[in-house]
């Protein structure tokens, strides 16, 4: 493939669900020339609450799929999976670049930060495997991380509750253990929400927790590594044409539709997503 | 296969997670001499948001796993998959008798209601179908069904959060439109909790709803049915021993002990559950 073949392969997206939608939407904003694949994998979410060993056989099935679709670089938005199945996927895509979300969320937070002390929200499985402590002390070695598994949020995200005193019930209850418990000393700045399907719920967050604490996302700093990763490559698309978005889903297009709107913030229509069956496809790459 | 011996084999039952536990208690109770294999697939809960075909599809998977198992019958435990694979099931288990557990809460609302007004409250695929309100008006013509689909509920059991303030609020925000907005003289005088992660919260919903609303859910109902179909087939085994639980899982067995206790009413290691892998099983029966 020449150098500008491959510039005009898109960028594939893969997450669990909907929820990484929020992150695509950063990337369409930040690379408006790139086209993308964004390939969400319905039938089997929620990640959050599956072992480890599904996590990295579900995300190498979802790669090979986006690979068999020619896509030049592969984004993980799926907090989930890019903690315990990115050097899975890395070893299997490469040479092409592989992102996750979860360093540049800790870049970010590491950013954001003038105390040191950084709160995390995020699934059972992201908080449990302490993927995130790992990537923030290996940016800040002296940060000290609370972090907290809020499943409940992912279930609201798509129940379409963003706002209201339920929301606010909800959060507090998992919120007041990570900050006012902590004490005034201890209190946390930063609060860094572990999973994609959270920025909903940023602004009501932010009413609750007060200019005190900066609440940060992975979502524009890794629009940020991925502009880097594409010049490294040479593979970034020329900026004449206004890229496209393909959606691609394992199940249930109209709830995709519906759900995904909220989280991409454009409407949507049950036609456009396009459903793959990723039962039947190789679960390791052919390169 | 000798009456005796087929009589001696478990009951299998079957759900998409850890919800069916409430129904495997009831059973339990209510025939003790049974032995009893749990399928739990919690890789791929929650059915209640798949589309149908998955959920048939995904059904019949976990009824080949428990049909190698060799159990005499088989109890769909789960809302979702007793509204939109039952046919299926029944079709591929017979002469096996196969029983959903939608009839019969069915059964249980019509026999508690007095004024034939029934609200039910399910999963999203279940209120989509209808075949609540299909299988009431089979049972009662004249009955009148609202039904409403409260996803956010299966997360909260799931959570561990059965009661107190936030709990309540959610309940508040999914009920009050099916009773107080109703107005008095349509009030409905029954709920069917028509998904079996809700009984946990049945107490709580008692005191809000208060005493002039009867709950009923399909557990003791099924509980019946099931001993009526093993008479008329003959396999109710004989009442000498205690009976014996097999609890198998599709994925995560910490967690399903975890939760499961919850809803089985009894403490549960991660080593009582045996993990199998559905995938590759063959998703037709062989007779």
């Amino acid at each position: 493939m020449t150098e500008r073949r491959a510039a005009e392969a898109p960028v594939g997206v893969f997450d669990s669900g909907v929820g990484g939608l929020t992150v695509l939407a950063a990337l369409t904003r930040a690379l408006p020339a790139e086209n993308f694949v964004y390939l969400g994998d319905t039938a089997r979410l929620p990640y959050g609450t599956r072992s480890a060993d599904s996590i990295r056989r579900y995300s190498l099935q979802a790669a090979a799929r986006l690979h068999d679709s020619g896509v030049k670089c592969l984004v993980v938005a799926c907090n989930t999976a890019s903690a315990v199945a990115l050097d899975a996927l890395a070893h299997e895509f490469a040479p092409a670049p592989v992102l996750g979300v979860l360093e540049p969320g800790a870049v970010a937070a590491c950013r954001a930060t003038r105390t040191g002390r950084i709160a995390v929200i995020a699934t059972e499985s992201t908080v449990r495997g302490g993927a995130y402590e790992t990537a923030i002390r290996y940016e800040r070695p002296t940060a000290v991380v609370t972090a907290r598994a809020c499943a409940l949020l992912v279930a609201l995200a798509e129940e379409g509750w963003i706002d209201g005193p339920v929301v606010e019930g909800v959060l507090h209850r998992y919120l007041d253990g990570l900050f006012d418990a902590a004490g005034d000393a201890k209190r946390p700045d930063t609060l860094l929400l572990g999973c994609t399907h959270f920025p909903v719920f940023a602004p009501l967050i932010a009413r609750m927790l007060g200019a005190c604490v900066t609440i940060v996302d992975s979502a524009a700093t890794t629009a940020d590594a991925l502009r880097r990763a594409l010049d490294a490559a040479k593979l970034t698309r020329a900026a004449r044409d206004t890229g496209t978005i393909r959606l691609l889903a394992t199940d249930g297009a109209e709830r995709f539709a519906r759900i995904g709107a909220t989280f991409l913030g454009r409407r949507l229509e049950a036609s456009d997503i396009e459903i793959v069956d990723l039962a039947t496809d190789p679960p390791i790459l052919r390169s």
